[in-house]
This record gives C-alpha cells, sequence and structure tokens, in this order.
C-alpha cells in the first residue's frame, strides 16, 4: 500500500487534530464521522445525532486550547431532516460556532454524517497528547462513566451520553500550563494509554481509587467506556489549576517496560483498555 | 426547521466554498462527499474514487484561486481498502498536497468518503460566483461532455471521467482577472444559472456554437452534464487570458426577467438544466 503524503503537523488517518501554521497563525482541524449503527442506533433522535457530531468534534480543539472558527458539515439525508437541524443548530448557537458549508447528499442504507471543525490556537505550543513529563500529576475533569450509565437508559445521564460537552473553556485556560492534554473519548485507560505512549520516555502510575467516577461500584467499566468528552491532562503538581480537576496518578521516567500502570499492575492494550471506535 | 448559524462567508450546507479571515490570512475551505451508489458504482476502482473524492475537493479550491494547505478525509471502510489508499496518495501526490488527518469508520451498506480541503487565497478578494458584470464577457477552459462519454466506456474519455483534473493552476492565474468563476461541476447550463442568480442584475447570453464540446452531435447532452470540472468564469473580454479558454457568450445587463439565455431562447431550471447531485 501507498505511504500518503503526511502533513508534519499531522499522525494520519485517524489523527485526532491536525496543527499547521499558516501566516502568523496556528490553525487546528479535526474531522470525525457518526455513522448510523456503529456510532448511533438506527432510531435516535437525529437532534442528538447532530449535537453529538458537532460536540465531539469541539471537543477535539478544547483539548488543543484552540477557539472555534468554525465547522463544515457532510450529511447523508436521512428521513428526520427537521431533527437534524434543530439539533446541529441547537449545537452550534450553545457554542457559539458557525457553519461555514458542506455537503448534503442521498445514499442508501446506514446513513454516515462527517463534520469537520476548525480552530485557531490561543496558546502555542499547542498542547499534544505526546507532552507528558516525568514528575508531572495526571488530572481528569469531570466524572468517568456517565456516558455509559445514559447510554444504558439511566435517565439521569441521557444528556451526558446524548449531548456531550465539548470544554472549550476549560481547554483553553489549561492549556498554558498542561504538559500533555487530550479529550477522554474512547475510555480513559486507553487514552492514557495513547498519551503515555506519545510522550517521550515517561510511565503512567494511576490510582483507581483517586479517579473520579459515577458509580464506584462499577469502577473498572467506567475507566473503560469512552464518550464522557472529559479533559486528560499532565501538569506541575504544584500548579493551581484554572478548572476543577481531579488528580489521578503520577508521570514517572520509563523504567520497566511498563509504561501504564493501575494500582501497581501493568496494562497493555492486549488486555483490552476501553472501547474501540472501528 | 431552527435556522443554522451561518458564517457571512458562507451561503450555507451546500455552499461549495466558505472564505474566512483568520489574522492576515484568507482562508478556502470546502468539504464534498462521495456515496457509493449515488456518486459512483458500487464495483468502481477505489483509487479512482479515492482520485475523484481530492479532485473534486481541489477543483472547488482551484475556482477561488486558493493554494492548497491540505486535506482531512472521512472514509468508511470498504473491501479494497489498499486500491483506497493508492488513489488517494497518489492525487496528493500529483497535486503536491498534504494529509492533515480525519476519521476510518466501519459501517453496514453503501460506502460514504467525505473530504475536507483547506487552502489559502493567492488573490483577494477571493472570486465568487457572484462577480459577474454586465460587459464582460463568459468563458469556459477545455471542452464539455469529456466526463460523460468516460461514463458511457468511451476508452478515450475514461480518465476524464475517474480522475478528473482539478485545475488550481489555471484559477490562481485567473483568479486577478475575473468577475465571477466557479468549477462545471454539475453541468454547464445549471452551473450558468447558478453564477447569473449569484450575481447581481445581469444576464447571461450563451451561444451554444461558440461552446467546446467533445461531441458536437450530442451538443445539448454535453452542456447539461457535469463532472467535467472545467473552469467557468468572466472577464473583460479585452483581457489576455494566461489560460487557454474559449469565450463562449457576453454578460448583459438584467431586462426581462429571463436571466440565462442559451442563443436568443430564455432557459429555467424549471426545463432541467443539468445534472443535479442529490
Amino acid at each position: 500500500m501507498r505511504a500518503l503524503p503526511l502533513h508534519p503537523g499531522a499522525r494520519g488517518l485517524e489523527d485526532d487534530c491536525a496543527v499547521i501554521e499558516v501566516g502568523s497563525e496556528t490553525l487546528v482541524l479535526t474531522h470525525d464521522m457518526l455513522v448510523e449503527g456503529t456510532h448511533y442506533r438506527a432510531g435516535a433522535d437525529m437532534a442528538d445525532v447532530a449535537w453529538k457530531l458537532v460536540a465531539t468534534n469541539l471537543s477535539d480543539l478544547a483539548a488543543k486550547g484552540a477557539q472555534p472558527l468554525g465547522v463544515l458539515i457532510g450529511h447523508m439525508l436521512g428521513t428526520d431532516e427537521a431533527r437534524f437541524v434543530d439539533g446541529l443548530g441547537e449545537s452550534l448557537a450553545h457554542y457559539g460556532v458557525l457553519l461555514l458549508g458542506g455537503d448534503t447528499v442521498s445514499g442508501d442504507g446506514p446513513k454516515a454524517h462527517g463534520l469537520t471543525a476548525i480552530g485557531r490556537a490561543t496558546h502555542t505550543p499547542v498542547p499534544s497528547c505526546g507532552g507528558a513529563k516525568a514528575g508531572q500529576a495526571i488530572y481528569v475533569t469531570g466524572e468517568l462513566g456517565a456516558a455509559m450509565l445514559g447510554f444504558e437508559g439511566d435517565a439521569r445521564f441521557a444528556s451526558a451520553y446524548n449531548r456531550p460537552h465539548a470544554m472549550l473553556e476549560e481547554g483553553r485556560a489549561l492549556a498554558p500550563l498542561v504538559g500533555a492534554m487530550m479529550d477522554v473519548s474512547d475510555g480513559l485507560l486507553l487514552d492514557c494509554w495513547r498519551m503515555v505512549s506519545a510522550s517521550a520516555n515517561v510511565a503512567f502510575e494511576l490510582e483507581s481509587a483517586a479517579i473520579p467516577v459515577v458509580d464506584p461500584a462499577r469502577c473498572d467499566e467506567c475507566l473503560r467506556w469512552g464518550d464522557d468528552y472529559q479533559l486528560l491532562f499532565t501538569a506541575d503538581p504544584a500548579a493551581t489549576l484554572p478548572v476543577a480537576a481531579k488528580r489521578i496518578g503520577s508521570v514517572t521516567a520509563a523504567a520497566d517496560g511498563a509504561p501504564l500502570r493501575l494500582d501497581g499492575s501493568a496494562l497493555t492494550p492486549a488486555g483490552g483498555l476501553g472501547y474501540r471506535h472501528a
């Protein structure tokens, strides 16, 4: 298979965000898709689908401390266009983000929807998932597992699953302070693995008792389920954080080939760290 | 249905391109999708599909005189990934454009693929499809109908349909000279209708004998078929054009409520001007 000509500010076809410099500006771009039957259930409220499409992409910008400039949408027409447009309009208005354009298409079978979000960096260097340094503490905002309970039908958490929040203001406030930062889209443990793997010569030591979860009796599941879109970041443990976040572990120097430990036990992706979107 | 918060540099969900200013730069963004069964036949060579996905979006940048900065792709995985990646790599290398990132997803049924292209304007004001002025001449590059014959199986024109060319250099050369400019994606007559409708107080008079078509015996079909991606533009009839183009008509002052005439006969979309993507 041919190698793809990759921008130095990108990592590949599944990169969370690309960072490019244009003139005096640093731009952050991301594109994610939602597919019926894969990312949302047939029969879902299309307003929620549109909201999630916007929020998940804006969440990628949030983790870069970027201010959104707008979105472009690629939308396969379905049977409930009014609800889709309602949800799209609601989410864009909620975040104060403008529609730049896009494409609407017809197609048989399950529907697919893509969204590109473009933002301008508010702090450079732009936070990356590879910036963790030994001696930093590991933090996460909010509580994990809310989207899981919402998905399962717990009405208290329905909005956590259906209408996730992109932490744009928090990301911008944190950007100058963090070592590494990313949003927790695919489960805390898997995203910690990605962060430690992208960072040089470090290991992560997590303490399960310190990790905020919505249902402590199901802690393990809460750490592996995705869709919460909280911010995961590393920072100097002495720093005064501008947003509420819990310290969940420490970054140490890489030592014995076990880059990720939970309560002292080594974890690897082979054991299944979390939910993976296809 | 809720109104969408639209960027002033965009026209809506199906805008060809958005133009936004960021710092000292003017950026041009576009997003188009290709759907199996709608835009390409099941069983098509996925390398051609990937090429077309790139070329059709870059063609939108070409019509704005923009220099590509990169692309993001939203790709539903299918059965011939190697060919898709081959074609994607070939087209990006051909145009010297870098991949910025994107998303790959699974899904049942027909596959959908989206691509966002971002470019920087090389000339401001950026050419729009609404800039035609009375007294200008109407021009088109190349010959129309080549993609139609390629689609029908004429081997001489297979590449015109399967691997269209985005006229990036030509668009940049023309940008400082044109009144209005767009790429002919949905058929010359329909795109002329769009151009005249977007321009203020003008009418277009086209002469069929002057319009370059690959098969004069099927002139009418050649003017209504899309997918040729030639550049359609208006300019001062005395201007020396930096690219080869044929004068196909004149821009006049709007008069009698018939904004588009072909050989003196008024045309309207109600009569079916061309191929419309859904």
